[in-house]
């Protein structure tokens, strides 16, 4: 069994940025590039694999490129000590999500979608609350178009490595 | 302009075995996975590198899968202090890296192509006839089939994002 996920990488500018912060606050900055995970950690065999992977090119194909906004820095306290920039819920990302979550793919999530990109974890309280701050202070506005995502397999060493990029939109 | 490589990804199986020498004698250990680079780092501007998707989608339309083999640890000791498991010059793996660089690719490569997944890089001399000598005693032996490539881009940390992926073998 290996372990998957499904995430979208920005633009190299918003990555750039978010690495900017991850490299100082963020644990898994060298595991995986900025992302908003699209959908959790799974298991699968080589076989359901590719099964799985033929249903992610359906969905991206009937899927239709979309604007993503990341407008504000936020955190999950008092759950935990992520911080992150705060993804606009869209439409067309809670569908994503939502088509990425059918029977066939395991059905539906735990959790409610709170589209993000953390550039902060396992903060003690104290830091927490200054990286916060500041970062807040810097802000963030950004708008930029989706047109793929990708499916992702983890290495023993806990990085991502990509399996495969569905493009969104009819085939050309 | 961003800069665009293009890579394979060997299995997840012969990445972890790579990522166990590489965490101790590779500083680039955490910027990209395990890989057989196909084509060297390259710039392109969006507009460029939307064009040459849809070279590389053709490229991948008309390569069938093929077989990669990793069989034996070598070092381009004097040239550099690098350390790699060579991978098998077939004319599957030529034919690739061939398509890859043709004129509306930019062109002939600088230097023939000699395949091959890096384990260790920036060792002193001492290090690496030490190195070296235990890694080759460790040897390697893989064969897999190949099934993909994957055109990357480099962030401003050095560290590298999948763009596309690239399925070898026509459209199902």
């Amino acid at each position: 069994m290996t372990k998957f996920g499904i995430a979208i990488f920005p633009s190299k500018k918003l990555q750039d940025l978010a690495n900017s912060y991850r490299k100082r606050y963020d644990p898994h900055y060298s595991l995986i590039p900025p992302h908003i995970t699209v959908k959790n950690a799974f298991e699968a065999t080589d076989e359901e694999i590719a099964a799985i992977s033929s249903k992610l090119k359906q969905v991206g194909e009937k899927t239709k490129p979309f604007t993503l906004r990341a407008y504000k820095i936020s955190s999950f306290q008092p759950v935990n000590n992520v911080i992150y920039m705060k993804v606009d819920t869209t439409p067309e990302l809670l569908a994503l999500h939502e088509a990425l979550h059918t029977e066939d793919l395991g059905g539906a999530p735990e959790l409610s979608f709170v589209p993000h990109i953390t550039v902060a974890q396992k903060l003690s309280d104290d830091e927490h609350s200054d990286v916060y701050g500041s970062l807040r202070m810097a802000g963030i506005n950004f708008e930029e178009t989706v047109d793929r995502f990708h499916l992702l397999y983890q290495l023993e060493n806990g990085s991502w490595t990509v399996y495969e990029t569905f493009r969104l939109g009819s085939e050309k």
